[in-house]
Formats: C-alpha cells, sequence, structure tokens
C-alpha cells in the first residue's frame, strides 16, 4: 500500500512525451531495443492523429517513410494497410525522383498506429498530461556540455514519471495560439488545448525558443460538393506499398477530385487581406513557405490567375473533404465567400474552418546530432518542436530519438545515419548543424547524394544497421535476407547469361540490360531462371546495373569527402585556442559543436581556411 | 462579399448543440422532418463518443433503443453495425424483461454516427464552440408560460447562429469539474474542456441549475491482463439485432471476461476511503445510485466480500479494456494497488486513470413534456443536461427533442408519446413531472404497463406514427407493413388450423398455441403455410396469443386510466382560483404545469381530493 506516498512515482529508462509522429515512432523505437519506456499522451483518442493533411509521403517525403520502414518503424505498415489512394510520384523521371505518397483514411491510419503502440512489450502508453521536467545539476564537463541532467517529468494530478532520458514531442502545442481572422484562441490544434507548462521548464533550463506558424485549410462536405464538373485524379493502378513487410497493396482505391481558384476568389482575398492575421501584422512568426496559405500565394504569385486545389478524401465512411491548396486563416465570411466562386462548390458546406496556428519550437542547433540536448543530459527532442513541419520529418526524427535514448540509457553510443546513407541522416544533419529560419521540410535537392538515397533501396541501405541495432523483428530480418539473397543470384545469373541480341555478337546478360530499352521482362524470356527472382530484386538488379555510372560516380565523391570528414572533432575541443582562426568561426564553431569535420564544415559562413586551421590543430593535438 | 458585416451570420430553423448522443439523434430527427438544422459541436473528432462503458442497451435501456429505432433514430443501425458482442438479457424470464445488450467497437461506432449525420440531408455538422444564447423578450401570454424566446446562438470567433429553436445537449460540460483523489481540473470527459459560458446563459434567463455527479473506471491495456484464470463470457449464440431494420447480426463476436474484487481489495478501499473525493467532501453532489463507485459498493455493502468486475473490449483493434464494475475516483496510487491484489489483474497497467466528474444540469421541471423549456420558447434540453445518465436515455430525449423543434418550427403541436405507449414516454414525463435528485436512468420498474412496452414490439407501437410525423423513409415503412400483413395472415391461418393434438379433440392453431409446451415451430410441422410467415412476425403472434390474457388486463388498465388521464388542462388555468385547494397542491401544480390530469395525478404529493377540485375546476368552466 502506497497510502501516504506524497507523490505517485512511476519508474522507466525512457519517457516520451506527446503520442503524434514523432513520438509514437519514439517510443516504439526505444521500446524493441529493449528499454523499459513510457508515452505519455495528453488524450489516448488523438494517438497518431494527422493535424493536418490525411496523406503520407510524397517528395523527398515519401523516401523517409522508406527509411523509417527499413528502420522497423510503423509509419509505412500504417499506411499501407490503411491508404485509400497509392500514387507514385515522379514516375517518368529517374528512380532517384520516384517518391511515394498516400492518402490515409485519417482515423483508421490513428487507430493502426494505436493498436501497434498499445501491442509493443516494453511499451506503456498512458493518458497523462505533462506539466514540468524534472532535472538535478550534474558537474560541468561530466557529460559533455551538459550542466544538467533530466530525471523524469511531473503530469497532471500529483504524479512524476522518473528516466534516466525524456523524449520530447509536444508538435505544436507549445503556447499555441490559434487564428482565424482576427478571432484567436488557445490551443495546439483546433478542438484541443495547449501546453504551457513546458515551455517555461525550457526556458528556465536555459534553451532559447523561437516562434512558428503553419496553418490548415477548412474540410468541406463531400455531400455538398458537385463532382461532375471536377476532374478526377485515380490512384496507381498497380498501387506499391510503402512497407518492405508487404508485396502488395489490394485494398480498393478511391479517387481525388481537382478543383480551381479563379479571378474571382483572387480578388474576394486581395479585398480582404488587411483582415489576415499574416498580413494585418497579428501573426508575426514564420510559416512554411513552400506550404503557404491561399493569402500567401494570392501575393506572391500575383500574376497567376488559378489555382489547383486537391480534394482528398479522410477516409472511406467519412465525407469530410480536406481542400489540399487552400490553407487558410482568413476570416470565416471569406472562406464561405470563397467556395462560392469556385466552380464544383458553389453549395459547399464548411465542416471546419481553416486556421492558422502559431507556437513555440526549440531551434535545433541546441541538440546533438543524436537529437539529445546540449544543456541537459539525458533531455531529447524531436519532430515539430525542433522547428520542422511534416508527420514524416517527425516519424524519422522520433525512431532516431528513441533509438538513441536507449542506447544511452544502455551505455551504447549514439547511432545517426550518415548524409549519404538516408535522408534522415541529412534531416537531423541539417537542423543541428544549420537550424532552420522557417519551418523545415525535405527536399531532394537538400541531398547530395539523391541516386544513392532512392525509395527502392531504403533497405538496402538501413535494415543491416537496423538488425545490428535490435530495431528489427525477425520477419523483417529473414525477408531482407532473402532479398538480398536473390539480388546477388539476380546478379550472377545475369553474368552467366549469354544473350544474342537481334543484331551483333552475344554479349553477357548484365552488360545487353544496359542498354535503355531492355528490361528485366525482355531478358526474362531468354533466361527463364530469372523467373526465381523476386519482383522487389529484380528491379534492384535493373537499377544496380542501368544507373551503375552514375551511382559508382556518386559513390567515388561519398568516399573523396569522407575522408577528412568523419574526423571526429572531440566535444570539448577549444577552439579559443587556435589563434588565427577568425571570430566569427569560432563563435559559430562554438556554438554548433560539430562532431565531425564534415559537420563544421557545413556550418554556413565557415570558410576551406578555417577547417584547415580545425583540422591542423586536430593532427598536432593527437 | 460579405467583408464588412460586424459579424457572420447563419441562419437555420433548428439549431443544436452538442454532438453527443442526445444532440446526433435530435439533429437526425429534426432534419428527417424536414427542418433547416445546424448541429454544432467543440470537435468533430467526438461526434458519438461514448464517454463511459463501450455498451449499448441493457435492462430498460435496451427496449429505448428498440423505440428509437422504431422511430427512424441512429443508435440501432449503429450499434447492429459495429457490435463486437450481443446478448439478450433476462432469456429465461418473461418477454416483458427480455432486454438486448451489445458491447460495441467504441470508434467503430463513433465513426458510424458521424458518418450517417454527414450524409443526412437538411442537415449541416459544424465544429463550433457555443458560447452563449441569444434571446428576446416577449409579450407575457403570447407563448405559453415564456417570457423570453431563443433566436440564436453566439459561438467563439464572432459569428451566430440564428433560428427559431436551440437545442442544449451539452452532456456533462457545463461547468465540469473531474476529480481522481484530491487533484481536479476543469473538463466534461478527461483529456477534454468544459464549457462554462452556458451555464452563465441559463442563471441569467432565470433557470435554475443543480449539480450532479457520474464517475468512470480505470482502462486496462488488454497485453497486461492474464486472462487464463478468467472466467469468458460470450455472446449470444444466436445474435439479435437491435434495429428493426435488419435481419441478423453477422460480424464476429468477442468474448468478454469476468474478475472478482477481494477482502484485500475492500481493505484498500477502506484505508483509503477519506482520499476518495466523495467521502473527502471534496465533492458533495450526487452520483448515480444504481451505477455506484466501488467505495460506495465497499461501503454500502459492507457485507459482500467479492464484486464482479466485467472486463469489456474497447473495439476489435484496441487494447482498451473497460473495467466495467469498478468506477472510482480514488487517488491514482490506490488505483493501482487496488489491481495489483484481483487475480488476472496482478501485472495489468492502466492506461487511463478512473474520475468522477461533476457537472451542471438543468432540472427537467422547468421543461414541458416536449422537452422545450417554460422559461424560454423554442429553447429545448434534452441528455445528460436534464439530469439523466446513459446514452439510451439521451438518445431517447434527443430525438423527441429534435422532432418537436421542427414541429415547433412548422407550426404543429408537440408530439410525445405516453407512458403506455413507450419508455420514452416513460421517462420524458418523470422528468417533467417528477424532476430527479439522482442522475435518472430507465428501469422497468418505473414502467406501470411494461407487458406492453416490450423490446420486441416497439415497432408496432411506435413505427406507424412515426411515419405519420414523417420521422421515417420509405424502406422502413415497407418492411413494417409487411410484418404487418406477416402478423394478420399468422393469425388468420392459425384460426382457421385444425390441429390435432396428442390427446383430446381437434382444437384451432391458436388455441394450441397457448398451450406452454407448444411453439411456433410445432405448428408450422402442422400448418404448412406458416412457414412463409416471417420469424418477427412469428415472434409477436406467439407472444400475443400466449400472453393474450395478460396484455389484455394491462390494456383493459390503460383504458380505465386514460378516461380522465387524458383530459388536458390549458396552460393558462389558474389554480389559485381554485379556493379550496390545499396551498401545497397550489404550489407544486404551478411549478410542474401538469398538461392533463394524469401528469397532474403523477406530480408527487397531489391527492385524488385535489385533482378532484381541478377536475370539477375544469368540467365547471369549459
Ligand atoms: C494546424 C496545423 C497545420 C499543419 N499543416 C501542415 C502541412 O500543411 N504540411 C505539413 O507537412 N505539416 C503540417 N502540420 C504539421 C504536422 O501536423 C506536424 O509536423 C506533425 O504532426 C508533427 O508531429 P509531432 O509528432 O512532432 O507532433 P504532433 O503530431 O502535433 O503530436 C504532438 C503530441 O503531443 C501531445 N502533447 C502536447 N503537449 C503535451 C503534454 N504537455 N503532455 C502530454 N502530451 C502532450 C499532443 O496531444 C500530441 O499528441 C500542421 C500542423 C498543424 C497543427
Ligand atoms: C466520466 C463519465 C462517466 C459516465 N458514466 C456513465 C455510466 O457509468 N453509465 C451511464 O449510463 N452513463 C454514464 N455517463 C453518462 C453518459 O456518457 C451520458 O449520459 C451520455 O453520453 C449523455 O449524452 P449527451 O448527448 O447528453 O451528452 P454527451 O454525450 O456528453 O455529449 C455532449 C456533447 O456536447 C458537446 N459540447 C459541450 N459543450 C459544448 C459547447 N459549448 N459547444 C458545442 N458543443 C458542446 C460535447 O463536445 C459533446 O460532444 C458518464 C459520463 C461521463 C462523462
Amino acid at each position: 500500500m502506497t497510502a501516504n506516498k506524497p507523490q505517485n512515482r512511476y519508474d522507466y529508462d525512457v519517457v516520451v512525451i506527446g503520442a503524434g509522429h514523432a513520438g509514437t515512432e519514439a517510443a516504439a523505437a526505444a521500446a524493441r531495443v529493449g528499454a523499459k519506456t513510457v508515452l505519455l499522451t495528453t488524450n489516448l483518442d488523438t494517438v497518431g492523429q494527422m493535424s493536418c493533411n490525411p496523406a503520407i509521403g510524397g517528395v523527398a517525403k515519401g523516401q523517409i517513410v522508406r527509411e523509417v520502414d527499413a528502420l522497423g518503424g510503423l509509419m509505412g505498415e500504417a499506411i499501407d494497410a490503411t491508404g485509400i489512394q497509392f500514387r507514385m510520384l515522379n514516375r517518368r523521371k529517374g528512380p532517384a525522383m520516384h517518391s511515394p505518397r498516400a492518402q490515409a483514411d485519417k482515423k483508421a491510419y490513428q487507430n493502426f498506429i494505436k493498436f501497434r503502440i498499445e501491442n509493443q512489450d516494453n511499451l506503456d502508453l498512458r493518458q497523462e498530461v505533462v506539466e514540468d521536467l524534472i532535472t538535478e545539476p550534474i558537474a560541468e564537463g561530466s557529460d559533455r556540455l551538459a550542466t544538467q541532467r533530466v530525471v523524469g517529468v511531473q503530469v497532471r494530478g500529483d504524479a512524476a514519471y522518473y528516466a534516466r532520458t525524456v523524449i520530447l514531442t509536444t508538435g505544436t502545442f507549445l503556447q499555441a495560439i490559434m487564428h482565424t481572422g482576427k478571432s484567436q484562441s488557445a490551443g495546439g490544434r483546433a478542438g484541443e488545448g495547449t501546453t504551457a507548462g513546458l515551455s517555461g521548464a525550457l526556458h528556465h533550463l536555459g534553451f532559447t525558443l523561437d516562434r512558428f506558424k503553419t496553418g490548415t485549410p477548412p474540410r468541406l462536405n463531400a455531400r455538398t460538393i458537385d463532382y461532375a464538373g471536377l476532374e478526377e485524379q485515380p490512384g496507381d493502378e498497380d498501387p506499391q506499398p510503402f512497407s518492405y513487410l508487404n508485396d502488395a497493396i489490394t485494398s480498393p482505391q478511391m479517387a481525388c477530385h481537382i478543383a480551381h481558384t479563379n479571378e474571382q476568389v483572387h480578388d474576394l482575398i486581395r479585398a480582404n487581406l488587411d483582415r489576415a492575421p499574416m498580413y494585418s501584422g497579428q501573426i508575426d512568426s514564420r510559416g512554411p513557405r513552400y506550404c503557404p496559405s491561399i493569402e500567401d500565394k494570392v501575393v506572391r504569385f500575383a500574376d497567376k490567375s488559378s489555382h489547383q486545389l486537391f480534394l482528398e478524401p479522410e477516409g472511406r465512411q467519412n465525407c469530410e473533404v480536406y481542400v489540399n491548396g487552400i490553407s487558410t486563416s482568413l476570416p470565416r465570411d471569406v472562406q464561405d465567400a470563397m467556395f462560392r466562386c469556385i466552380p464544383g462548390l458553389e453549395k459547399a458546406t464548411i465542416m471546419r474552418y481553416g486556421y492558422a496556428v502559431e507556437y513555440d519550437f526549440s531551434p535545433p542547433t541546441q541538440l546533438w546530432p543524436h537529437l539529445e540536448s546540449k544543456a541537459v543530459s539525458g533531455l531529447f527532442f524531436a519532430g515539430q518542436i525542433n522547428g520542422t513541419t511534416g508527420y514524416e520529418e517527425a516519424a524519422g526524427q522520433g525512431l532516431l530519438a528513441g533509438l538513441n535514448a536507449a542506447r544511452l540509457v544502455a551505455a551504447q553510443t549514439p547511432w545517426v545515419p550518415s548524409r549519404q546513407d538516408a535522408y534522415v541522416g541529412v534531416l537531423v544533419d541539417d537542423l543541428v548543424t544549420s537550424g532552420t529560419d522557417e519551418p523545415y521540410r525535405m527536399f531532394t535537392s537538400r541531398a547530395e547524394y539523391r541516386l544513392l538515397l532512392r525509395q527502392d533501396n531504403a533497405d538496402r541501405r538501413l535494415t543491416q544497421q537496423a538488425d545490428e541495432l535490435g530495431l528489427i523483428d525477425a520477419a523483417r530480418r529473414e525477408r531482407f535476407q532473402n532479398k538480398r539473397r536473390d539480388i546477388e543470384r539476380g546478379n550472377e545469373l545475369l553474368k552467366a547469361a549469354k544473350i544474342q541480341p537481334p543484331t551483333g555478337p552475344v554479349v553477357r546478360g548484365d552488360v545487353y540490360l544496359r542498354r535503355p530499352e531492355v528490361t528485366w521482362e525482355t531478358l526474362r524470356e531468354q533466361v527463364p531462371e530469372l523467373g526465381e527472382i523476386g519482383k522487389e530484386a529484380a528491379e534492384q538488379c535493373t537499377i544496380d546495373i542501368k544507373y551503375a555510372g552514375y551511382i559508382d560516380r556518386q559513390q567515388a565523391e561519398v568516399h573523396k569527402q569522407s575522408r577528412h570528414a568523419e574526423k571526429s572533432i572531440p566535444v570539448s575541443f577549444d577552439y579559443d585556442r587556435i589563434g588565427p582562426l577568425r571570430t566569427e568561426a569560432k563563435e559559430k564553431l562554438n556554438r554548433v559543436r560539430p562532431i565531425n569535420l564534415g559537420q563544421a564544415k557545413r556550418i554556413s559562413g565557415i570558410t576551406p581556411a578555417d577547417l584547415a586551421l580545425v583540422l591542423a590543430h586536430l593532427e598536432n593535438h593527437s
């Protein structure tokens, strides 16, 4: 009996705060590698909720989902099980640009994620509101730069969770204010509340916080849309799964539709710009530039007379329609009036109005690449709280933070994929090295080696490492090994095969496959044993061979760059001792504390001369 | 363009506030009969949410669901589509006691209700927080006793909905405070907020508000329960649908399990009673007596050494388990410790802690039987705000309020079923005549004529009237008419049939069927044409014949009672003019304002002598 205990205490290895896209991956990853984990979230009914668009993937984002899956994460399986429309974007471009995207049945997606979390061993999911962080001072230098160590969190209702590591994944909920026209209310998501206490706790611990904003479009009732005149956008005929565990998507696909804004709508918006919180000065924090509101688009692309709107159903048994392309915080009368002018939507009724939300984030240069904070040992940050946007970016960070929190508990060194191994590597390196002055989302252009970081080969890049890290189960291991064996065998068969082309001399199978007009299917007719090779492995053999030239060139580049780049810099390295180093460089290097020369080089404003000085100093003193 | 409008204005016939069980039925009913209706609710993701147990029906409650269905409501079809275990309670008792109950897949249930609402013509579902009521004064006497008329509601964000009628169905959300041990927070449901403004508005309009409380048990994670030693409780082998539209339930059924408390648990509770909000004096409002918390049970049934706990899964793809029987607001350490002592639950982890919630309700004697308030014309109340508890009670009231709001808009007279026609009639009559000093739930014992109010004949009692009221669609009408034809034909066949019993003379089929050992099936062997009669109609013929004696007696009683009972009393009837009437009687009659002598008679403390005086006065002055 604990009747007289002043406070309820629960003990774990890892505490994760917030069960959004970052938090669920973080908690699942920590638990998978064996840490005793608890996931605390305000409301168990919002686990894995999609705050905005009911879709997973997209250009560069789809690649992240494939990586999360290759590392044993949840997102890929969840969207495969609950997707309602699958499309491989950029199909006509080269394989580095192929990007899977799928519309989700929003509620089914949430339920799937929650069910997975509930069934995960080592993991407790509990409804709690976290109000404060519990820390204790540590001797300077005992843990890198930290002067505090997190020991747990305080929750509403006289209780505390103690743990060696805490992962903050509270999304847009810190000091959140929602705006629709001049009306404002507190909350991280319409219909929900905000979290004030944690911002105070972070301030108190010396963290800098900054403000971003994001927005969401109105939702319409499908029953009130006139689909007759709208262009239909069907899914792919051969929908591709996101998860390497799945062979195919067999559930029926739903169509989306496309509508268009027009000058009348744009005039209306222009006439009301002074009532838009972003333009009236009511909001002055920065929003996602590449995901602009309709008022932004009308201002920035003043010459465009029309913008596309994608009408995306939010589920199979759900009339809510997400209007992709018309995110707005204009007052509600303008939102109503806009639709009156759009063909097909003249009679559409709004079920939820669009709004913008302003929230605190923690600039991510305050973190190590493994997402632990520099100031507070054991305190990790992942997801939108780091200034990113997007479910996929959140999931990728969450998985890394969860893994590394568990590794810290087990006294293992952090694991972070490099920029040449994964978009997730690019993501965390960009964040901790350069920070971000607008909500950060992934683009293929952010990756130097995007021919290596394809959506099709994420498993070949990561699953072996995931296995060594303890992140995957036997079923995934076996599937991966079979595929790898198939690829090897495919290559052998191709090399051994003698093919007689329509004209010219006999050539080896692999040589023949290099010809643009030749496909795996062509070859299979001549080399029947190729029929034994699985579809995915065949695709890998084909890409390996057809793009060998480009791939080899990128790999050579990686090799060249990595010679110096991997040279690590000790955490306590004293830049101030390098006399000739420019003051600006010292300041930047002191702030970022790059873990190796490669990261140092990527800090904006650091010159080759600066690097040469650091390198010389490192070599003299080792 | 409405750019310079000071406030956004929307116009409807009926505004419903709150999309719980009352609000969804109210809105759907109003829309079905043709009123232009809007349903406003805080969060579109909680439409039709089950705040507490994931089950529909039960003794007397199941009968209400059947009535709601017979009137074209949503609840029956929703539970049929999403139930995971169906049981007919009291099967071994007479048909008046048979009560259907089903466990729901909680999330699927919600989604079903929302989808139906979204698809309902004449009905808009919108996410809005209602903050105030808009009223205007009317000349006294122009509308019964009202001195105000509702004209609309004010919502958060500079907007108002105008309508001739408004239905309040805000459940437990008015001035709600949740308690777990000594910790308190504002909110009508864990993880959600409260509604303060509306209580103020009601006070302002002269309504009396009072406080009730209710509680909910902790939810456990199924993965952490040891089911091996627990008793399994399967569903029925022939699950019966709730809706008269469905022939059968074909979805697979899930099992529940039974665990037991013990002396160790009871000792623990007793030792911590001073920390239970109800016993420490922290809560002093009344809770549901028949649905007591575990601390209540331990105190009130001190001699019982064990209580049953039903472990009810909350869904098919959901590990949350509702522990029916252990509702509690004890502090969380006691909740944790209780389970440690219960065989099978020793290692169970709590996902959500139990809590109690205190909230404002509006004593229902302030309403007319059709649920419009006496003081404010056009303002209706339904559901938990009227001091009731239970989804079914809420749904029944909601349907009546929605229908009558729409009828008021169309200048039609109210429609309310009588006590001999429906449990719903008993419900509203009890509420408006006697009020309630604890959360009101339905029992079969509340009905005088429960052999008439069976779960099997709700359609025969109500669907014809529902059709005349415009509440049902063609499919339901046709199904009902076919069934009625079948019943008639069955009766004719039985009367025409000559049966030779094993011993004795030849008898008519209906006479033979009266024998206890004879069933419809026995007869069908001898009268092959009976095979053409549908299953439900056959059941009705059988019950009509076997229970004819009892049924006739109750009907005669109804007849006898209704002679004077139906004598209506004008709204403006002046009791003070009846010189000899006792002061207490005057006070009570003035407060309740019974619509007829029957209702007057049911007011507690009104004597036959009082009634005789009223009757005499009525007859003298008409
Ligand atoms: C209005 C809006 C519009 C958006 N628009 C876009 C868009 O157009 N494109 C895009 O890519 N992304 C958009 N996003 C961002 C996207 O939703 C997020 O990037 C993503 O959900 C972030 O995931 P997360 O796990 O970091 O946080 P979230 O998914 O927000 O999860 C945070 C979780 O933490 C919980 N929580 C918060 N405080 C506490 C506490 N004190 N205690 C316990 N739990 C707590 C919350 O309940 C929630 O479950 C939008 C977000 C919002 C809110
Ligand atoms: C903790 C708890 C325990 C319970 N235990 C039991 C039990 O053991 N047995 C039992 O039979 N019943 C129980 N109940 C009662 C049962 O849940 C209710 O009787 C039933 O849900 C009432 O239905 P309703 O439609 O009246 O209200 P609700 O289902 O509560 O719906 C009210 C709706 O109104 C909305 N709303 C509130 N304020 C506003 C506003 N200002 N603007 C817009 N929308 C608003 C809410 O969001 C909600 O959707 C319990 C309820 C609670 C909360």
